[in-house]
């Protein structure tokens, strides 16, 4: 048997994981510092709610894991957080709304393999259902300011609105039914830039009037307010910018938001606020979050007449993952802060072990009872920063050596004076 | 389209999840102090790495959700957390070792859904891999101990050695090529009871002798060290009675743990100390965690002529919660702690939702501007224990209203006297 992992899944061995823990935990704590509380739903889902038209739509379900149970059943691996949360409020209609939850999993996709694509891989997502207001669009905006802050990242977080989108096409003059199409084509434009989008829009049918004149009105700088007023210009009762100004009015005293006319966020679903947020650190203009306003994709999905207005973010464990790893430079090895080592004096080694334990550090112990130089190697292997020897001479001046493995420096300390070292 | 999940699998809800993340949290913090590190491994494995015979068996695998990837693979879920460990060490020989390593997981089993078995659940395990010690088996009775203090159960850990377990049965003159079988049949004995295990073994081709003497020497009572001088004695020169005593010295100031020369695991790879934690709270007698030392299974798995010893320990964590919930009787509904309603000053109201977030405090906030009334629905319908309102009135003093959602009282407070109420 050839020892394999399946193509694009990975091992997070420890040095990788205790990074991966570190991220999902500041994840979590702001999650629910925030009032959202945690959903769990599981890794598989019948075939059918996958394959909603509502959901993820066509491509995604080509790239989508499919077995059985015994019973026959068709199941799939899902792609997304987002399709079981709608399958979850529809199976729980009377769940007491607005309905605040975070889910941080695993997701699927049986895709090409790239370059950081994976088909195994972590969505971090924050939703709330049953409310449309610009304060619950802050609250996300909100979150993704203080999730970076905690990080040490710069950021800058790109904000807009799909209806303002609309009607800024419309106001130029573009037929309703290329709209859409056309936000897909404005999507690329960091990619592609205005040149290559304008292109698309005319290969798509659109007449080179109409492409310049909605790609005039997205391409406008100034602050916040600045832009605000221009699109308040050339669409006087829009909407989407009066969405835009109430949104911008609750987020007055926060930096590093900036009102972006022309993010145009790829997914169909989006109906009001969007957002992106990127790093401003090297490698520069990575998408490390992203999200907006679906008020329609719940009620459709679980075929309701009553509205189900919601909002969500999704935080990209992997490229803040990629920036950490870029900007530390190194990984811890193992969780221990400290390792035993009894010389011939197995069991009081055992019993200053658990006593450091019971003060809340973190302690490895020599098992095998191997010579001290063996034992220096495996604490050096797994970078544990200290080492306490205990043998017969520390035992009867009731003190252990502490030796700081860095400096190689040794101290007779009682276990009270190595415990406050810790804490 | 029918809104469901797939059989055997379940949503957990804020309610059920924010207690399944306590304990699992509790676990965690346990297991690094105790030195082992977070692993992770794929969800999905290949099917030949499932399938190997040194693995969990025909029977495991004819549970195993089986699927392929778009190159035709074969994969599968995993069904364990010990198999893609072996392979993970297989892949990483030079790793240094001991490795000890914890991994709280999902695993899949398709098999016949009965009362409290699913086809997702959790596996929390943790295991050391490269030593065999009794220092090494220690720390897994020493982690049991701690972990279900804190959740403060009432507990039992019966320790027993499959060594002892084979000596015995060839001091009551078992023909070796019935011991394995025979150790299945005592497994059953607190189910069927001394009766139904002579009878199978009897069905199994043992003789009424062997099995009359075999089941008398595992029926021993006392104190852990009577216990062993009885085995000894039936014994003289046991080897698993002295690893027994070895690891019997290391736990001797601890409690709850009895050596059971009768429990047998039904696992057929271990190869030493065996152990299993149950619960004394009603209902009686579940077992909430198991394990024990297998020493040839990594080697076996991944085709090494070096030995790799190993022992392990995995939480029940579906028992554990069940036993929680019946203490506990009620689940909270939202990590919320404070649901902030500002009346007519929605900025006000963001901003102070803000400053008690940065406390660390968890807020919920009207996303809404719904009446008072609404507002105290929804604040009960979630269960959050208080409620901060805040109006012009409130604004201009520079206080708020704290209301207590259990008694009614309310007070006006500075917001630094709320947060100090919390904090």
């Amino acid at each position: 048997m050839e020892l394999q992992l399946p193509r694009g899944m990975r091992d997070f061995p420890p040095e990788e994981k205790i990074l991966r823990d570190r991220v999902i935990t500041l994840l979590k704590e702001t999650f629910e510092r925030y009032g959202f509380s945690p959903l769990e739903t599981p890794v598989v889902e019948r075939w059918e709610v996958l394959a909603s038209k509502y959901a993820g739509g066509d491509e995604i379900l080509k790239e989508s894991f499919k077995l059985k149970d015994q019973g026959d059943r068709d199941l799939g691996l899902r792609y997304d957080l987002t399709t079981p949360l709608a399958r979850f409020i529809g199976m729980n209609p009377m769940i007491k709304r607005p309905f605040k939850r975070y889910h941080i999993g695993t997701v699927y996709r049986d895709g090409p393999i790239k370059q950081g694509r994976y088909r195994e891989f972590y969505q971090c997502d924050v939703d709330t259902v049953g409310v449309h207001s610009a304060l619950s669009d802050a609250e996300f905006i909100l979150i993704s300011l203080d999730v970076f802050e905690k990080l040490g990242f710069k950021i800058e977080v790109r904000v807009n609105n799909r209806v303002l989108l609309r009607e800024l096409a419309e106001a130029a003059q573009v037929p309703s039914e290329l709209i859409n199409s056309g936000i897909l084509s404005i999507d690329k434009l960091e990619k592609i830039g205005a040149k290559g989008v304008r292109e698309e829009m005319l290969a798509k049918g659109l007449s080179p009037q109409a492409a310049d004149l909605w790609l005039s009105y997205l391409d406008v700088s100034g602050s916040n307010s600045e832009v605000l007023q221009a699109v308040q210009k050339i669409v006087p009762q829009s909407v989407g910018a009066k969405e835009m100004a109430a949104l911008l009015n609750l987020l007055s005293n926060t930096e590093s938001v900036r009102f972006a006319p022309s993010l145009a966020r790829g997914l169909g679903y989006y109906t009001g606020t969007i957002f992106e947020v990127f790093s401003l650190d090297p490698p520069f203009g990575s998408a490390v979050a992203g999200g907006g306003r679906y008020d329609n994709l719940i009620a459709d999905f679980i075929g309701s007449k009553d509205p189900f207005p919601a909002i969500g973010i999704s935080f990209g464990l992997e490229p803040i993952l990629e920036l950490l790893k870029e900007r530390e430079g190194f990984k811890k090895k193992t969780v221990a802060q400290v390792y035993v080592i009894p010389i011939g004096v197995t069991k009081e080694g055992l019993l200053i072990a658990q006593e450091l334990r019971r003060a809340g550090i973190k302690v490895d112990l020599d098992l095998a009872g191997k010579g001290m130089r063996a034992n220096f190697e495996y604490a050096n292997a797994y970078e544990i920063p200290y080492v306490v020897i205990i043998g017969k001479k520390e035992l009867e001046q009731g003190k252990v050596t502490l030796r700081d493995m860095k400096t190689g420096e040794e101290q007779q300390l009682k276990l009270g004076e190595v415990i406050e070292k810790f804490i």
